[in-house]
């Protein structure tokens, strides 16, 4: 390619080599939980769907958005935990811990309501596989939509947002974290791709209408436009809650394919990832060296700050 | 939205608003083109299926990429035009003045292989309804492949590529135009969204192995994200060519929904478009008040240098 399009300015900073990960092939297990008004009962199954996952052979577990509690907003503040605090102050996270320690797995922990000082985030723990908390992201993009006759929810009037993105290394390779409606802003997942990430994991629970528009449409573009792999996982769909999510937790492949999915009701997903097609689709169809630098731009304004 | 987040940072310079297009409602014309051998055939085919078009509604008439001749590196020389002397020495061009004029129609002509000096490009030419030139985008992102066993091809070993994205006034709303490989780039879509771009016109000829995974996809997304139209025009399907086009034109729909569409068959798609949608849409949907300006901003380098 013509060296004057100056491709590597199409990031700036200039896009990071993908790393080699510590696993080439691996399962991941997505876990589409019913999720009830009973916590201690959504803990419990949410514990059992892991073990279930990883005894299938899944060394990446991901949990849906909202997996401990059913989604509203008079319900945040109420099921809200103090991450930072931990252990009783944090059931649900003391278990992803134990959980993740004992199997010796990575686990995405979907999104659960977080309390801190007056604040309430939704936020997505990682843990790594030796029980330790190695990532904690909070959503970026709140939902506020108003879609006259269909449906309306402000998500930013009861919550606040994060302050960063998040990338992770762990076992299983470098992971972009986004949270259900962070995936239809592709600048985050394009300043994840050039942070060197080789999975994106966006737990989510798009509606009725999101999800049959947009839900696998747009997971999949993210995949093949940053040639990459993308993990989404939803709550089982229940359609006597007040938000009803769509269900289809599903991976993708860095061509945009479809490799793992499932329907609606409560189900664990097992798809197989191997980093090795990522360098191969990228020798293939080499985006990255085709930008075009002398015409367009995308600031990774933290990452830039940083340096 | 708190505007600590400061969303309008997130492109630079910052978006345009939606200007009033001069028609709110109209028909847009896809013709999926047969393409031989015969130059003279293929301008003339091309004629009546505008015609046709225009005698359905259309105001806007899109035509693939390489109407006018197979696609292969080799014909690229052959067969170029020297758009800018017009005449005789651009049958294909003066065939869409003197229409385009006739008929009182816009035409974005998908594209025809363009000389100019020593140097090839892969153009497309837009025309007002006037009969007028009103734009020329050289397709900017060459189509450089190589999947051992399917599929090689390496477009930047004839051509070379154009210099400047185009965005275009017209009678039927402002349009931002790309060529097939340019709608791999989600920048150059976001920057025309900037522009404020109504609809985004993509003459193309994915191939089967691309087509199949990557053409209504990319496409959908492009307008789910851009919250904006999206029209593609492919040539028919000819599976004795050097090389084989997907077919597939359509038209999608800011919430990525595909309003119409057709196999691979030579075909004119019609196709209804109402600007009052995208309003609409993006009430319902602000995703451009959403974005975080303090964490990633796409600079469009040619706008901000124009400043």
């Amino acid at each position: 390619m013509a060296s004057s399009f100056v491709p590597e300015l199409a990031r700036s900073p200039m896009s990071l080599p993908l790393p080699t990960p510590p696993v080439t092939k691996f399962k991941i297990g997505l876990c589409q939980l019913s999720v009830t008004a009973d916590k201690e009962r959504n803990i419990a199954n949410a514990k059992n769907a892991i073990e279930n996952a990883a005894s299938n052979g899944a060394q990446l577990v991901l949990l849906p958005e909202f997996w401990n509690y059913p989604y509203s907003s008079d319900s945040f503040p109420i099921c809200a935990e103090e991450i930072d605090a931990n252990g009783d102050l944090s059931p649900s996270t003391a278990m992803l811990s134990e959980v993740s320690n004992r199997l010796k797995i990575t686990i995405v922990g979907g999104s659960i309501p977080e309390r801190c000082g007056n604040r309430l985030y939704n936020t997505c723990c990682v843990f790594g596989s030796d029980g330790k908390l190695i990532a904690k992201h909070r959503k970026l993009h709140l939902f506020d939509v108003d879609i006259p006759g269909e449906n309306t929810f402000m998500e930013s009037e009861t919550v606040s947002a994060g302050e960063t993105p998040t990338v992770v290394d762990t076992d299983v390779g470098r992971i972009g974290i986004g949270i259900c409606h962070d995936i239809r802003f592709p600048e985050l997942a394009m300043i994840y791709a050039a942070r060197g990430a080789h999975l994106l994991c966006y737990p989510g629970a798009f509606n009725m209408t999101t999800g049959a528009l947009l839900w696998e449409l747009v997971q999949r573009a993210c995949a093949a436009d940053n040639q990459l792999y993308v993990a989404t996982c939803s709550p089982a769909r229940d359609t006597e809650a007040v938000y009803t999510a769509w269900g289809h937790s599903t991976l993708s492949g860095p061509f945009g394919e479809v490799l793992a999915t499932t329907g609606h009701e409560e189900d664990i997903v097992i798809g197989e990832i191997d980093y090795s097609i990522l360098e191969q689709r990228r020798r293939s169809l080499p985006l990255a060296k085709q930008r075009r630098g002398d015409l367009y731009r995308l600031v990774d304004i933290q990452r830039k700050n940083s340096q």
